[in-house]
């Protein structure tokens, strides 16, 4: 059968700051310039969740959408949104909220609910602007 | 030569429904939800066709981009705008009108048309929130 | 109190045809092209509604964002998404469904759901390119 | 001479909480929900200015763009990028930072660097899918 | 009948440059800054056309988008498409090509076109974040 | 480490005209059309430059987006941004100006710039509806 990518958009809207906890005030500020703030600033996550795989012959499907929306709805929006990363969301208590290492967080709760034949890639866009890609790799 | 792969965007509207034609209403409604609908529903759908292959040293083309559009209009316009899906488009009399069976057939409509040497990839969003991605494998 | 006007996107994905009853087949292709495909097609209509008052001194809002989020699911989405216009809703089994005559049922449905004193404007896109706005005049 | 409204688009991303200083943290949930989390959210704010005044004859200008965006960029980018609303911006102190908040602040504070004969409204979108606008009325 | 906008867009590439031909080189670039370039720069322009009226009770029309389609077309799209404004557009020979006056000429072109019962408005991006309303005030 | 995918949009405006020097007018004009205009026409160049590796442990960053972004300001702004591409820009005086040649030429000028272990990728957009990508292949 084809193999057909199918994707999905959601959306979470956060506060975090970058920085790294052994390091001074003055570094940080050099190294994450105003996303150091500590008062934290915040943004509206726009997130592409992409499955691939082969189409099911019954369905027409690669995956069901309303299935694939649910999962991203209980596995990622309740998690991040309206949340401060840094204080409130496990996983970035150790580790830097970039959109780099929160687009692997998102992979890594997802990979584990999605069936092993399906190939997934997680696209987070920070702003309009900024964009990442994770694919497991 | 470089290699670039070069995009169009075109659209249609169409109306359709999500449905196996063995299995009962019910048993549709539970896999199709909302989209097994017998008066069917539709869509704007967005499509991006992309063909990658060398610049050709005379024109800096790969491919003429007019020459894609007309295509694109011809070919797949022509055969989906403005139309039911599953009423009056010959493939889909016994194929579910998803997404992904959607791209498929546009894919190949459209590979027979494009030279052998350029790759061929169709992007299909049937909402802004739902796409997907085919390109042969 | 400072007058500002809030602003909700919403959307819903139906099938209609355009056609006057009264009129015979070919009469209706003049008028209306391909939109009087008698087996219908469809649109991903994107909807903003538009509520304009004084800020409440208290909230800090001119109207709570979920509860006219809410009021839009429940009034307009469940009622026009994933349906055929022309078969399966009341309003317009006697009214063509142009983006026109859409946009002013849905004001109307809205108008007696929002506080007289909240000014209500409705956006409606019927594709990316064409679009109507209403706002009881 | 002919009068016209030229726009200019701008962004910033800062972190609010939405919450009435003297309520209690249940009475905060129930009228701000998600949006009153004491570790704040987070949002990317899009910024339209819109100036609308006669046409310059000489230049053919309302007024420099080149102009409209450095004032923009100094007395709100400034301010507000990358902030957090509630604790780091003196008019929030007091004052809930919800959209329609937002939006009479900026204007306030452009409405007084912008000449008086040319009308402002400012239009600010919280996410993609939720938007205020503030002309002065 | 109730009063609805309807909008159509269109859009059109063309070059320009911006300056006073009775001006220095220097005088023009101090208030044109780069637009001032003698060699031409240039923009895709994305227009919208707004149209507002009555809904006509036959047809559920304010205006036949077909129509204003294919008015924009030939009115608009044929004479500024793949153009240089200044060299090859009869109104910018003495006139500035600034958004603010190339809204203003396609209102102008425009108006004598529709029906002087219709209200019209015409809104130009010169680019993403740049764009001018001219409604003929 | 993880390998992520960083983007980066950036934009420029600038005229140009497709042409081959040793052909005829006519020639020209059969095979760009339009775009052979000699007084050229022009565009809003949408730039995404994609930057592909591992994330550093230290700061979460595959590359620091200021960087990317004040690289691609420096090196690619500054040298097409409200230029004329044909005769201004040294690579295009024998090169034409398409929008695949544009996208090698950008990142052939970011490819020395950027750490070899970085993976580099270009998408050019001419138009909304029009785009290129190129990846070094």
């Amino acid at each position: 059968m084809a193999k057909v990518t199918v994707h999905r958009k959601a959306h979470f809207n956060a506060a975090h700051r970058l920085y790294k906890r052994e390091w001074s005030d003055a570094q940080n500020t050099t190294v994450f310039g105003k996303c150091a703030n500590p008062h934290y600033h915040g943004h509206n996550y726009e997130l592409i969740v992409a499955v691939k795989g082969e189409i099911d012959a019954e369905t027409g499907f690669v995956i069901d959408m309303k299935v694939l929306k649910d999962l991203i709805k209980d596995e990622i929006e309740e998690k991040l949104d309206h949340k401060n990363l840094n204080e409130e969301v496990e996983e970035f208590k150790t580790l830097n909220p970039t959109a780099e290492n929160i687009a692997v967080v998102i992979w890594n709760i997802l990979r584990v609910k999605i069936e092993v034949k399906l190939e997934l890639t997680v696209t987070l866009y920070e702003t309009p602007r900024n964009f990442v890609v994770y694919n497991g790799e």
